[in-house]
């Protein structure tokens, strides 16, 4: 069995765990979101492929959320020493190995996918069924338009790390650009799994800046509509709040409400240009199930909680299974 | 007063604290050796630049050396966690904020004597009179040619951090190359201090691969021979062999004895195409005197182990006065 999951950085990582469970001998491609990524002191930092890579490889701080176990920060603090700036991204000293082993390879030409692979060699060799690809191998970087009486326009871009990490989220996001994405391509290795998988899961990853950028590459969108597989998404948003992160601070920046039902219906039905055929919603949100099911969509409702990989297991097998009832007739069909 | 001090890393060091201990009102301006340096993980690395910095910024391991004091290798765990090449050249955490900052600054434009004083900023603020200029800002590496009988040519060049950190100078060294050095041109501060100084030091360093690369950067040998200051060189040869460091090794590449005052024939005199005007011998080679006044060199004979500052200020306030006495008959003639 060949499981494609599209996934963003710390609710990726959680999720991608108990669809191992879910699936202990399938072949499980992750496609990670890239455009949190980021150059800072001259490496290149990709946030959501090291948490994914660190979670999954059994090296990263669970109880943070990101980063490396028993991490330090010596390097940083020379940094700030020397009066270097930005001193508001924390590079732990662990991290920083992974970022100068992946900055030297790409210098060198290899692709990003190339360089993910060989940095997975060491955390992934115990699951060698277990892949992550970058969304794609070209750069691109969210940028979140904030509200900045002090500029003569009213708004200031700033990277989406430094909205997140420096700002935490706390001014208006009025738009958000995706700098690069119109001339990104996929990775090849998102488009072979897509075309080879029996089922592509959505993970429950901000759908502004986890999901979106993956989806606005050009060309994976339609490989994804065209993949023979069963596409199933996951709500982040749980009774009208997201579990991890900023969601609730971006959605309305795209014009999207801060409620499953709104994610499930802006994602879409496969058959009306969308790319989900079943949308899986936390019970605290099952009056909105109507709504998702109003625009085309399959819908299941259940726990989505992910309090441990076996819980996360639980409701992706449930969800898989409720997906596989609802559209074996139109197969058969 | 205003001194220059050619340097290498270890010993130039010390032979600073002491020229500071010795003239404690005086502007110095220390040329440092860069032909040590080396590019490895992406970072540029400049040993003797930062030896010399963090030994007088007083951060530095004088037990070791090198390096700086309280130093840590976890990042260097790291990368030999990725299986990353070369992993015999340590780079502690503390000393990797120094060339994150250097690299970054280099990739941006700025030449290495700029990139020198900001690091410097931090280290020498309590010295303002003390100044660091790389002696050139352009790309010089010394290369060692061993002894290879596994090659066709029975020859093989490796970098001298090699050389020396790797194979702990064990082989026989046929040549040295200095890579870069004819398209090499002084910092512009260097030509400044030596047009403005009243004196020039060259300090018992390496005469292969610190001095000498020093001397052999275009322009700067012809400057230095303009220079109205006194030229006083110390040997780094006592009793017949290095103080520190692997010279006794290198010397016969370059055809020169294992020798102190084999060592200043080789500088040669101002008077007669070389650079000095007096070169201080140890008082175990006192024997040899003779042979260096014979080619046109005032000498001087003294105590020259740097036990600590006060003994190294001793020798060089020593041996300034001998100098000022040698070369006062002929200024007033």
């Amino acid at each position: 069995m060949q499981i494609v999951v599209l996934a963003g950085g710390v609710g990726g990582s959680k999720f991608v765990q108990g669809v191992r469970r879910a699936y202990p001998a399938a072949e499980i491609t992750v496609v990670v979101n890239t455009a949190d990524d980021i150059t800072l002191h001259g490496l290149r930092i990709c946030p959501d492929l090291d948490t994914v890579m660190y979670t999954l490889g059994g090296g990263g701080d669970d109880g943070r959320g990101w980063g490396r176990l028993e991490e330090s920060w010596r390097v940083l603090a020379e940094l700030g020493a020397y009066g270097v700036e930005p001193s508001w991204f924390s590079i732990g000293d662990l991290d920083l190995g992974t970022h100068l082993v992946r900055t030297q390879m790409l210098s060198a030409g290899y692709p990003l996918s190339a360089v993910t692979e060989a940095l997975c060699a060491r955390w992934l060799a115990a699951d060698p069924q277990l892949h992550l690809v970058p969304m794609s191998d070209d750069r691109v970087e969210t940028h979140v338009v904030i509200a900045a009486p002090e500029e003569p326009s009213g708004r200031r871009a700033v990277h989406f790390q430094e909205y997140w990490v420096r700002l935490h989220a706390v001014p208006d996001a009025l738009e958000v650009v995706r700098v690069g994405i119109e001339d990104a391509r996929p990775a090849p290795a998102v488009l072979t799994a897509l075309a080879a998988a029996d089922l592509v899961l959505v993970a429950p990853s901000n759908p502004v800046v986890s999901i979106g950028p993956i989806l606005a590459v050009p060309g994976l969108r339609d490989a994804l509509r065209a993949s023979p597989a069963p596409v199933v998404g996951f709500a982040g948003i749980l009774g009208g709040a997201p579990v991890l992160g900023m969601a609730h601070r971006l959605l309305p920046a795209i014009g999207v409400a801060v409620d499953a039902a709104a994610v499930g219906r802006h994602y879409g039905a496969r058959a009306a240009d969308g790319v989900l055929d079943l949308w899986v919603l936390d019970q605290r949100d099952a009056d909105s199930a109507g709504s998702v099911a109003a625009a085309g969509l399959g819908v299941a409702v259940t726990d989505l909680v992910m309090r441990d990989a076996d819980a996360t297991a639980a409701f992706v097998r449930f969800a898989v299974d409720a997906g596989d009832a609802a559209t074996a007739p139109a197969r058969r069909g």
